[in-house]
């Protein structure tokens, strides 16, 4: 057989993180790879109310296909919510419910993106999107950005002299993967140069609402005032990611056409699932479930950053996060977190090693750490042990 | 705002099935349009039950990511499904699991198609398809067909003496539009052309298992001796739609590059609709389900063939689907059923004009209709008012 495949296939690999998930399914692992929320977290019983309260009540309309844009009573919850939380000013017609995040990230590049295209995005990104986006045979530049996130003056000199920019993604909030968020000031400089030249931002912000300190910022949706920011939610961090449900809120033009690339793509996203999640929030309080997940989360991130400090040899940089799900590690230039993975694993510890995270390479001697998922027991134990790894590769002795 | 869409996106348009589906969510509309399953059929009382089931046995996995090929135990029972259904001999390890078989269409053409490349299909062939395919600038070659599907003296022609086929979609079982069903000469016919020529194949089969009468056939993948042929399932129409679940069955080479689509379009689909499909067919039997709705189809069918027979003005053609869920209309050539359509309209009375089921235009003198999702007696009065709008236009005196 000698089947020819598209031109951009050879573009696309298996995700490291998907291929990861797998390895890291043995239980005597201790996974820091992943982007998995704390299972043992999720309102199982209150779903097993939910689930009989949604077939009872609506089961025929629960099983049968709905509109593409999603579950109206869904799309009017979505976007009270994001008015709530995002600061902004938008109504269920402002919605689309999409298969996680993760397909409004699909979508961004199928509706903007024509081969050669420019995409801007943060220096590092997150890998899942950049994989998403190379479908579309884009161009890549990364922005340079530091401890509060992209640098303007920096994205200014790129937008000045750059032909065909078409989109420029970003996660302001607690990105993935460095933990890092833009502080207010960043956020309105972004907005003024958007306006100036009239790009599509694709504002991915998964984790927003997992702040354990500091203050709120506005989302740049809220400080959007001529249509151009696309927002990209999802449930998979505030309530589960099995159901599989998130939404991008745009301005109407282009929320036709993700839309219709919707059409294309599946047609809708679950109809039981959308009802679902409808009723949880009508029968629960998702703030207070949204509550009870930080709590947990802020101990596991003290507990990873207290024995990182410990344990992690001199040289070694890592970012503070003030939410979400991640930390960076820099390691010195010389290292390689690819190869040294080799030796946590020997371990049972896993990583991302970073290089994946950069969209033109190098960075080898960076990793993404998660703590949402372990216990802090296993935290300790982990770290402990990557830092064994870590002195080793850098002939520090082990004290 | 002059935001810049990619040119793929001016030649897509929302399917006017999607639109109508709205339209026809009206209560006093008798909809032959959508293609919707019924909705009393679907098993309500005992997906309680499965619910249940699954969030009481394995509640934190169900609500957890999953590896991106899906639920393995699911996996397992597709596979043996098409084994006994379709005659193939394959294992989990074939099958990825999507959302909807319109995902596997999407990825079909993500996966082969570079812009200018030829996607050979049937004339008509199945809208929603085509509008998947569209988004990756494709051109059309579309194969004349007879009452027995497609005709392979002029598929062989195209094939000896067109450049840059990349694929060939077909719906050997009950099609989309026209309820016709490939026999067994043509189906060996066509792969020998096919080993010849070497060309993927998608077989889409959302209705094989929907068949009233007759002998059923076996699938091209079946008959697939060099892993030419991409299968894509569903259970949209012998379960239900609202899960949004269907697969695809590829040779390794082929699913490892549709399992990378996956991974960047939605990561997987969802873990706890997959988990509860697997359990219904744990708990019960998804055969004995599926006579259950053949029974309530042909009946459905049986009146609306008569209705036609009896209502229909001479010169009306109209197909005798042996299953599934349609059967096609062609009027005498001057007449336009997009215009009919309006006439019908204004009787509550809906269908899905011909014309977008072809690829390359023309055929305005055909419609659609679907007999699966309307009570009996709304089938003789939705048919009974079409025929006078038919009556009309055709200058026949109504009796």
């Amino acid at each position: 057989m000698a089947v020819k495949f598209a031109k951009r296939m050879s573009k696309l690999q298996g995700s490291e993180i998907r291929e990861l998930l797998k390895l890291t399914q043995q239980p005597q692992i201790i996974s820091f790879a992943g982007g998995m929320p704390a299972p043992e977290l999720f309102p199982v019983e209150e779903m097993k109310k939910v689930s009989v309260a949604v077939l009872d009540e609506r089961g025929t309309e629960a099983m049968q296909y709905t509109t593409t844009e999603g579950y109206e009573p869904l799309r009017v919850q979505i976007a009270e919510r994001m008015n709530t939380k995002n600061g902004t000013n938008v109504n269920a017609d402002d919605i689309l419910v999409t298969s996680g995040s993760q397909q409004g990230l699909d979508f961004a590049a199928k509706v903007f993106i024509d081969e050669g295209d420019v995409i801007l995005c943060e220096s590092p990104s997150y890998l899942g999107a950049l994989n998403a986006f190379k479908s579309y045979e884009p161009n890549f530049i990364d922005v340079p950005t530091d401890e509060n996130g992209m640098i303007m003056e920096e994205l200014e000199k790129i937008l000045a002299t750059t032909d065909r920019i078409k989109m420029i993604y970003v996660i302001p909030d607690f990105q993935n993967p460095t933990g890092r968020t833009w502080p207010l000031d960043r956020r309105h400089k972004f907005m003024e140069l958007i306006n100036k030249y009239e790009i599509p931002v694709i504002e991915d912000n998964p984790y927003g609402e997992l702040r354990f300190e500091g203050e709120g910022l506005p989302s740049l949706k809220s400080l959007d005032t001529k249509g151009l920011v696309i927002f990209l939610g999802t449930f998979s961090k505030i309530f589960c990611p099995g159901y599989r449900l998130g939404w991008t809120c745009a301005a109407p033009e282009i929320l036709a056409k993700f839309n219709v690339a919707k059409q294309g793509a599946d047609l809708q996203s679950s109809t039981i699932s959308q009802m679902e999640a409808s009723k949880f929030m009508d029968m629960y309080d998702l703030d207070a479930h949204v509550d009870k997940i930080k709590a947990v989360y802020v101990k596991r991130r003290d507990v990873m950053l207290k024995t990182m400090e410990e344990q992690f040899p001199e040289g070694v940089q890592f970012t503070h996060p003030e939410g979400g799900l991640f930390t960076w590690v820099i390691l010195p230039k010389e290292l390689n977190a690819k190869e040294l993975m080799v030796k946590c694993l020997e371990k049972d510890v896993a990583y991302v090693a970073g290089g994946g995270f950069f969209p033109n390479g190098g960075f080898e001697n960076t990793f993404r750490l998660n703590y949402s998922c372990m216990p802090e027991e296993k935290i300790v134990k982990g770290i402990t042990s990557i830092g064994e790894v870590l002195k080793e590769a850098m002939g520090v002795k082990n004290i």
